[in-house]
């Protein structure tokens, strides 16, 4: 009934650097539960993590400690930190891989706000040694995390910290009867996943046009499967999506990240 | 050394749903032990998941809970199951992915047989709240999974029900002299499987000529080295295989799930 | 806080054959920690198993037991074999995929020496019955690792042996202001990775070109971003890498294993 650490990388699963990190991991904490979030995100591909990050750690008890190494400054001036919420803990590279975090918690342009922490990593009691220039995962991320499963105190692994990096926004435009977004992630389903939230459509479901290049899918879909062709729907991530029924709408609308979509509210426009 | 649950799913590798349901799991029974079987099955493959299942369910001990979530119809009518056997239990969509655990206790055409139980999850005690529409891994099959690993008592989960979906038979003809079955799956080494199983060849496998379109194999080798070539052999999962040593008999013969192979049994014929 | 065993395979990830392994050893003993190496290894490549092997196993803790199964000869008169060093365990097929071991012992021509000890695995006790002749790892390696981790004596799992089969030796040449090598392992990063250890050029580090075809790359940087294009490092695993500033140096140079690199000492050279 131990700790929990989560890993998520871009090491891919051709090599042995995840089962590394374990492996120091579990020789400071052997009783630590490790759970792989995904280790095939694209190399150096920050956004990619970002988001998938931002889907999945609120699934976590309290005190869940999420170790992130998509680091492609690694050996550079990058800081390594660590980050604390009222929930969870998040041990990254300081490169913009927690930007979704803190748009959570509603922090403007990376300044810390209410509720959250930050240590810029220096304190080398808690590192491998020596630290190589090449692999941070191993030699620094992954010992702290261990440390600080076992319950070392946060304000430890070095000094506190109150503005991190983060990506530029990535909100969508909402006017009036329309609110202008683009497509942020990709699944392997083909959905496409947009920055369109719940939230900000709530209430207006029915009467909401979706458009995609010159397509437009009328009203929004409860499932996968309600209805033939391509459909728009909130999906568990809690953003809107647009979906091929028993199909791959990436690759029927050779979508791309960054595409435009827009929600149409017909309601309004017709009011 | 708590419970045991495994997961399947085809969910692919390239986002974080699998871990989401972990958290999910984890949050309920911190102490459980989470098995991955596999999670790279084709998008909405029911077939090779039902398959994949038969392979590894018995290798696990008593009271090891199975958790499947290929769901090509999350959201619509479809139910949401458990299963008991004698052994093991099972968490599922009802759409036949369970086809291949019903054979091997020779029930007939989903009708539960002696020693089996299945309940319609229906107790929304033991889901997330709210559910979603698209995702009952997580809001669903997760957290009756983890109850149940906790000691839950089967029947509290929802009514009893006798009998479920399965695919279409999947059993060879059996004739004089012959066994015409066809492939069933294909592994990554590319060996064929088939629906031919040891039991239905036993005692008399020096005798066997197995076909696949105009090739003849003769005999059955013991293992994947024994001669150059093609070989049929009864693989680990116990049933005929045809194999090439060193080499890739699905790309070498062309062949796809469906092709048929036969058996023929040389010394009846002779006689 | 139980042991720990690591799993090493060519079995893929579309299939359920590590699953099988692991329901195997949690059958035997439920509290042991389980924790994947690799098991997208090219189908029977021993020669990247014994290299990814190498890579990891010092990263964990005393006592830890490496099962190790890619077996192209599985049911053949190849041995299955259980290794000791003084840190950790081994429990592999007899087919020089713990080459690496021995040469980080210097160990010589597959000989054990000082602290090593071996055994040729024989005692049908602490396998599975019957054995299969196609998935050993299931019937013989997982059940000798489970039964290991439980305490049994090594000296328990069979006679002992003093020979096991190393791969042809993967030293570079070491000249008089150069040091001629080879790539022996490409990442999936592109980076690679060469058999010219951090040792042999140990305090020269500055005065170094690298070469590759007819390209020369002078100077080694301290890591993958210190300078655009083409770059030379020791990485993470101890050895000179060939790397390209976010890009992938194995497809621009059009790189593959047993290429060859090599470092001319200018320093030498001149004086």
């Amino acid at each position: 009934m131990g700790a929990i650490i989560t890993l998520t990388s871009d090491f891919g699963l051709t090599e042995a650097y995840v089962a590394v990190m374990k492996g120091v991991i579990l020789g400071i904490n052997p009783g630590v539960n490790l759970v792989d979030i995904n280790h095939t995100i694209e190399a150096q591909d920050i956004t990619a993590a970002a988001f998938i990050l931002s889907t999945v750690y609120r699934y976590f008890v309290k005190d869940t400690i999420h170790l992130v190494v998509v680091d492609p400054g690694v050996g550079t001036e990058r800081r390594a930190i660590a980050l604390k919420t009222p929930e969870v803990y998040f041990v990254a590279p300081d490169n913009g891989v927690l930007t979704y975090i803190l748009q959570d918690y509603e922090c403007k342009k990376g300044r810390l706000c209410a509720g959250l922490e930050a240590v810029h990593l220096t304190n080398k009691k808690y590192w491998l040694s020596p630290v190589s220039n090449t692999f941070h995962g191993r030699d620094i991320f992954a010992p702290v995390a261990a440390h600080l499963s076992l319950g070392v105190p946060f304000s430890e692994f070095g000094d506190s910290i109150d503005i991190i990096s983060v990506l530029p926004a990535q909100k969508p435009y909402i006017g009036a009867g329309i609110i202008a977004g683009h497509i942020i992630f990709i699944d392997h389903f083909g959905n496409l996943i947009t920055n369109i939230e719940k939230d900000m459509i709530a209430g207006i479901s029915t009467d909401i046009t979706v458009t995609i290049g010159k397509r437009e899918i009328k009203g929004l879909s409860r499932n996968y499967s309600e209805k033939p062709g391509l459909i728009a729907l909130i999906g568990s991530t809690g953003r809107l999506e647009i979906a091929q029924n028993k199909g791959n709408a990436a690759l029927y609308l050779n979508a791309h990240i960054g595409d435009k979509v827009s929600c149409i509210i017909t309601s309004i426009c017709e009011t």
